[in-house]
């Protein structure tokens, strides 16, 4: 061990994420169940280089909207997520997990569905899509393709609905919300392949220069992988797309990860088991996994991305920026002060708007008439 | 005190900024010189729904190039900063200080002056400025107007030197580098006044929309400052402009000041002190001090905006690319992962050498003849 921050007084264990050093040390390697683990314990114990950061009382910042800073104090209040998640394996536990967390997104769906749109479910190609007609039609030529978020597991079926509602009402254009498959019964590429036949049904009927594909979190992902596949495939790619707090690198590489453990209210759990959820043991480099990993010199459409400053999955975003446009591509980057992964919330932070509003105004500028 | 997390255990004391609580709290208060520094120590006590982060180990990315990891973990060996910096008023201690820690830049000075560029010194409108001329000239009908960093105070003199050589080598114009005014004996506005000076001369040469102005840190600052006073007295703006890094809210309510707080290895220490030193007393809400404040609905050339996930700036740097934005201008937000406050100091991580590759393509969009 040749760091000699190891000669420091010991970091009292604080965290999910026990420091632990000098004797301590051995005693969790010899506890360790397997070479595996004790190889995962000593990483813990002493990665060569790591930054240690004292424990830190962050304030709540002045520099963002008053309903903001009440939704960043509240959180702070809350109790940190409860240990366990189901194993990966069990299918049941994990189906019954989805329902108990879907319904506490119920009041939101209420509000979503009251936007002035109407939504109908239909198949596209095989996949289930909630098709979102605002009661104003302002873009008759344009069609929205969303594709929701939830760690690939959580937020189909009715949420999906409202989402359809939401999308068309104010984008003023038909709205095709993808209720893709997810697991735990249906894994990767299961949900990537009812997005590409989504689009596949939404390019007869509209010009792919007037289509825009978006999400957020695992949507993002998946925006940003049917577009790849889109391409793969040779068909036509969609006029503008945005990715809001993507996790573009499940192998979990993004320093934010780190850097933002514990401050990002939003996403307080790692999506280390979602992530094993969703690939069912495909190679996470995969570039329909990670997107990331994709060539993006051999084309990609306009592209928004949005993160926070809190954003665990910050460091993802950026990645991909400086992905897209070292590859010479179009793409903008926008980051809130002090938002969390995705958004405030389900709080009435004027912050949660500007993101949509920027959004839409970016798809004016790619598929409005010129 | 109804925030419930007041029952929990303490965080123990770990880093500069002691966390107090309990019988230590009133010990804290009574210890305090002043009713103003008392409250100070009752709000480092208790902020209203403040985030408790627990101590963090935060290993090397590997998300990063090799050379900027090797630099992260050699940062993270470094001991903390010496706790005292000399007194806001003693002058004499700070032209001490800042002679030394010049002189620490000695090499990296010497490696600036090799660019292929000669530098002369000359006087533009009683404002000290390093002309480089590059010994390939591209574009002579450019001027690059650059104003460096070092908190306000440091980097003066032969860095500047350095500065115009690289500056014009790789932008292929004349560079003009200001040897501007700072504290402790010129604070604000003198720095900025020299800053106006030397445009109002670079502009009689050169036609402003073929004049781009950049600089980091205390530099990014001066840099949207001066843009600001220039639009304001009237003269015809810059065609681009760029701010690295930039400290644009010297009130210091950004939320990565707090978040990245030991993170950040290159700016490990608040900027109190250099603030204080720099704005003389002047009302840190002017907009020549703290840009964030301007109006930009009056108008500001195209912006590139730079920072890095783990910089203490980052906050200041995504606010100004919002309220720039939001104001209608146009404005690129660039932000590199891991990159600690303006870069991964001088080592030779390609990511250091990409913000500048990345800034002088948008000058060349900007700039260029289209």
């Amino acid at each position: 061990m040749s760091d000699d921050r190891n000669e420091q007084p010991l970091v009292p264990a604080l965290g999910r994420r026990t420091l632990v050093g000098g004797a301590v040390k051995l005693a969790t390697v010899a506890a360790a169940s397997s070479l595996f683990e004790a190889s995962a314990a000593l990483a813990e114990v002493d990665p060569p280089g790591a930054l240690r950061v004292p424990a830190q009382l962050i304030p709540v910042p002045r520099s963002i909207s008053p309903e903001a800073q009440a939704f960043l104090a509240q959180a702070a209040k809350m109790p940190a997520p409860a240990a366990a998640e189901p194993a990966v394996t069990d299918k049941a536990a994990w189906r019954a997990r989805v329902a108990a967390m879907d319904k506490m997104f119920d009041p939101m769906i209420d509000r979503l569905l009251a936007n002035p749109a109407k939504v109908e479910r239909k198949t596209l190609g095989g996949a289930n899509v909630c098709v979102g007609t605002p009661d104003t039609m302002r873009h008759p030529d344009r069609a929205r393709m969303t594709i929701h978020g939830g760690a690939w597991t959580l937020l189909g079926g009715r949420y999906v609905m409202g989402e359809a509602a939401e999308a068309a009402a104010e984008a003023g254009c038909t709205a095709f919300a993808v209720d893709y498959r997810m697991p735990p019964d249906f894994p990767f590429p299961a949900g990537l392949d009812d997005c590409v036949a989504a689009y596949r049904e939404i390019i007869k009927a509209f010009d792919p220069k007037k289509v825009v594909i978006s999400g957020p979190s695992a949507g993002a992902n998946l925006c940003a992988a049917v577009t790849l596949k889109i391409r793969d495939l040779g068909l036509p790619l969609p006029g503008a797309v945005g990715m809001m707090s993507i996790p573009a690198d499940l192998t979990s590489a993004g320093d934010t990860l780190n850097t933002n453990r514990g401050v990002d209210v939003m996403l307080p759990r790692p999506l280390d088991t979602a992530i094993a959820l969703y690939a069912g043991g495909h190679d996470l480099t995969d570039p329909y996994l990670s997107p990331l990993f994709g060539d993006f010199a051999k084309g990609f459409p306009p592209a928004f991305l949005q993160s926070g400053t809190r954003d665990v999955l910050l460091s993802d975003t950026v990645r991909m920026h400086r992905k897209l446009v070292s590859a010479g591509m179009e793409a903008e980057l926008h980051v809130w002060e002090a938002m969390p992964h995705a958004s405030f919330g389900q709080s009435a932070a004027p912050e949660n708007r500007e993101v949509h509003t920027q959004f839409l105004k970016f798809i004016d500028r790619h598929l409005g008439p010129r």
